[in-house]
């Protein structure tokens, strides 16, 4: 009886849903953790020249934290009220992708699939209630939603224009690199992000000329959304007060 | 007599203007649809190694987007209410840019001009009613006009300094690389704008002292126009308010 | 009788802590530039190539640097009210930490240590009167804590799921460079900093299109919390008035 | 007579000082004309490869431009109401400064002072109007003062810690790149304003996640001043009003 009560539906569901109470924040924390544990275990198993005990190792974890997901997710069918419209539910398709190809193939490399997984971190927030944070920066994107599309619509028109003007200017100085506009938007992205990896620049005079002028006008096109997003959010902390 | 009422001027002059109208929007999408292929036709155009089948099939899709963009030039003139103004406006120029040197030279490759035809992706924001943050932008604008000018010139002013300074200490060390003051802009322009792209760079003790220096005063002007930028849009929005 | 006087606690007292008196200024600023000279022997010793000359003068002068601080470690034990709370102090732990290493080992290269030295840079701004600047900033930072975690842990899922998906894309076309996650993080790392060394980029079409998205959304993730701080900064400097 | 009128020392003032009249306009825009001309011969001479002609030639237009600038010198002792004031004020030596290497010497190569020319751009300003938008960056900058000195202390104390770090994690792996705490503070300046030139990066993992750190952290000290100045700029537009 004892046993029955402690495990009672609603007892698990309070332990899997409500984590206010301590066993729910514990339980809430050990999926967290396992998740942790579970990237770093898939990101461990990219690393080349794993010898044979490190792999079966992994192997052993990866097991393990397949059976508690799979347990969990049994756990989240049972103690749901509707139990169809959890397994159809976003979070339900999530947490099925996170066990699935554990089961499906051995063989066949599907683990990318478990990446889906990450979506669960969100409830993190959840924990710390973050959840204003979060709504402040949903209501500040909403605010500047507009200027976003019209900057992004224009960085893309931006980018293209100096891809077409690059090629034009060192096609013929280097038919290696920019071969076609294709070839060109690689460099206007990591020019016009100031990224630069050096792989690609222009050597003409023309063309140096012309990213002088793309610079100058293309760093506030790409750089305004952050500001714009930055200061959206500070009004919308002003406004709350 | 139906055909005549259907095909009237005043049904064109809303299938062309007013896109408020379905047959209106659908126009007009129509013509977006277009010059992004012509866009995409271009950009493949410029690949390298393409088959003798694949440039017939791309030159067959640029003659049918010439023949349409010319029925829509056309089209324009014919319900235009002041035909010559029309011709003579920027718009007008555009649209006859966009097809006049596929008529003029088949021979010539003067398909750059068909670059203007881009000015036209800017009616996008008519269609999702964007007029509104694009008007804000251009107050948002005109607040910090003066601002900006200032700090374009100082940055002028900067870049230059930084190449006489950086040629001062580099040129002995490095006289392939920082031949000359116009030579050394392109180091300035690549450093102040923080791409760096690894072509050029100070090796001598002297150089790099004074790069320090340059991106300490430097990186402020280069990039707070862009900051100017988003706090000016953010006032106007809450200046409508 | 003189002596006594002016060497007792209460004018040593002002000494060490009372930057106000003259004395007391001048304390300080010899202690700062004490620390700032024990910077600079510390960082040329690092320079290889040196003489035995250079080396000798080097210790020299790092010794007396050493017996100064342990005179003023001593005598800010001796004016202390509390022996004991300053020598567990923060301060009081950075002051032994100067000075310890070099009576424990001159075999050992204990030297790191004396970095906490740094910590001692901070009084500069009581000089300066400086504290206010301080004083806002750490309500600035507390007004934007909960954004400035919300986006350090979105940037690191970011960072994350960039080198997850460059892996994906570049592992086989450049099995050295992007070897594992754990390698093609440093590539995420640099890529959306915008520092782009140049060591790791993607060569795959693939990996270049999934760059261009990752730089779009991950720019402003990692650029905001700038902005944030920026704004709130001038929010609390609003607010003081 | 009438000559006498013409050039009295009112009219001459009038010409020098006042850029309101019309000749007093054309007087100051010749002046800016023959900088920006002189500033460009400047550049040129720094030009290898170029042939005896082409040296005469700007050697030529260099003597014409010393020539008028020695005038234009004149006449401003000539007009200012207190002479001895004028040549030793700031712009009485830079104008003396713009010439005097001149005629000391044409052997030697002094010609670098003339860039102090450079400063009377700034009298550009005046001309249209800009007094207002530097006098409001005047007023912005008094106001983020103490921060930017903060932050600007802070950085300086974050790029050398960040010297000292990877001095200690690169300098066995790659003891020529990182020889000294000198050599690694370049190193610092690159990664921490994003330029990245690729010619100093580290290599080990204790490198690279001591860069991760340096980054998270120092990314937002070097770039918050740059926020902070846009803040106060738009701050003070609005108090004007």
């Amino acid at each position: 009886m004892l046993f029955k009560k402690i495990f009672s539906k609603n007892n698990l569901h309070a332990l899997v849903h409500n984590s206010d109470t301590k066993l729910g924040h514990l339980f809430a924390l050990f999926i967290q953790a396992l998740i942790i544990l579970s990237l770093i275990t898939f990101s461990l198993e990219t690393l080349p020249n794993l010898s044979t005990t490190q792999r079966h190792s992994l192997h052993l974890i990866e097991t393990v934290i397949v059976i508690l997901f799979t347990l969990e997710y049994l756990l989240r069918i049972y103690v749901a009220d509707k139990r169809l419209s959890y397994i159809f539910s976003f979070y339900g398709f999530i947490d099925l992708m996170a066990i699935l190809p554990f089961y499906i193939a051995s063989g066949l490399d599907l683990r990318t699939v478990r990446l889906f997984r990450l979506f669960r971190l969100l409830r993190i927030f959840k924990l710390f209630k973050y959840s204003k944070a979060l709504q402040r920066f949903k209501r500040a994107f909403i605010l500047v939603k507009e200027e976003m599309l019209l900057f992004g619509f224009v960085a893309l028109i931006m980018l293209y224009l100096s891809s077409v003007g690059i090629y034009y200017f060192e096609n013929a100085a280097q038919p290696e690199q920019f071969q076609s506009v294709f070839h060109s938007l690689w460099w206007a992205l990591t020019t016009l992000t100031t990224v630069g990896y050096g792989d690609m620049y222009p050597i003409t005079v023309g063309g140096k000329v012309f990213t002088f002028f793309v610079l100058m006008v293309g760093l506030g096109i790409v750089a305004v959304p952050t500001g714009l997003i930055a200061t959206a959010l500070s009004q919308t902390r002003a406004e709350e007060k």
